[in-house]
């Protein structure tokens, strides 16, 4: 039976959900290893709409499930219905969605906290002995989740992000678009993404090695 | 110098805009060919606001470039900005967005009409020799404004749309989502993508062919 990945979006474009390119590149990859994607969001409002041809905060309410539909063609589940030991590994694709729907990162002046459904899902999931892969913006959730375990991640080369998740006891390694950091106890895989590739052809070589080390633990 | 190819936008969604992952899948394709992609799309009201959790209609009202620029990641131009005579080749994604955005070919009683400054567009573009590629649905474009010409190309396998097609004298032919059909004469590729494929790696092949075609012909 093929492997089942849970992809955990939030919402749809890289300033206010899931970064597009990322999620797509994603599904890609997980799709020529010959693995079943399975794509979820929580069904929450978004907390800011932003208008990305301009760049500026709008007034209009978006549901986080309904537009990240838009990526996954309609196939998506709420995540609260994805029943943990039903699949193989989970990731998620960056965007600033993941600081400010999948948890408050982006605002949050003391310790952030992760969105409840999602927050139980993954610590379930790795509990389980399953593997876990975070893109571009996305290690933020993996830091304050499984930093207190020493986790062993890369966030680019951003030191200032680094020395924010710091506090969380995650230890952050430099790494190069087109390569991702593997932390082998804790089951979790790290890419930079956006963070640092310049083109999607860099980012594609990243992605495909994520998901090729996901399956190794898987 | 880098090969410039335009990739017009038409919202950001299969179900009223441009289809994400074929958007993705051809950027990505123009990536690894080394030429350079440019996002446009025009800076229209969106004809259609539907929510693609549930596939209905909403009341909302989105703009067709600010939404495209969400695939984009805000590099994005708009279409009455660019210059024929700047870009080597043009491409179409597919999405119902292709016939109610960038055309009425989906509500038309009688002929359809192409948005103006598309229509201008393509036409100049092809007129100085430059190719043009469309996926999926965006042959209807193709269709309305080339059939006259003779137009072959492909829809898939959708009898009833190359019927419908035909009255603007386009010649439709089978073509499987892996490959892609040629006019070599009017310089137009065409690949049915989501219109037959049923899984990304299978769509990745298509446009990857359909991208090898066109800039054999820039």
């Amino acid at each position: 039976m093929k492997k089942k990945v849970l992809v955990v979006l939030a919402g749809c474009g890289v300033r206010d959900g899931s970064e597009i390119q990322e999620s797509v590149v994603t599904l890609l990859a997980l799709d020529r290893a010959g693995v079943e994607a399975v794509c979820a969001a929580p069904n929450i409002t978004s907390s800011q709409c932003v208008d990305h041809f301009r760049g500026t905060v709008t007034q209009e309410s978006r549901n986080v499930l309904t537009e990240s539909a838009r990526i996954a063609r309609g196939e998506i589940v709420p995540l609260g219905q994805i029943k943990p030991a039903e699949i193989d590994a989970v990731v998620l694709p960056g965007g600033l969605g993941v600081a400010t729907n999948l948890s408050n990162f982006h605002t949050a002046k003391e310790e952030a906290t992760v969105e409840p459904t999602l927050k139980n899902l993954l610590l379930t999931v790795q509990a389980a002995g399953k593997p876990l892969g975070f893109l571009c913006l996305a290690p933020v959730i993996a830091a304050i989740l499984f930093g207190a375990q020493g986790l062993r991640y890369t966030i680019g080369d951003d030191e200032e992000l680094a020395a924010k998740l710091a506090r969380y006891g995650a230890q952050h390694v430099n790494c190069a678009p087109t390569d991702a950091v593997t932390d082998a106890k804790l089951k979790i895989v790290t890419t930079p993404a956006f963070m640092l590739a310049e083109r999607l052809s860099e980012l594609e070589t990243g992605v495909d090695k994520l998901v090729s080390e996901l399956l190794k633990l898987a």
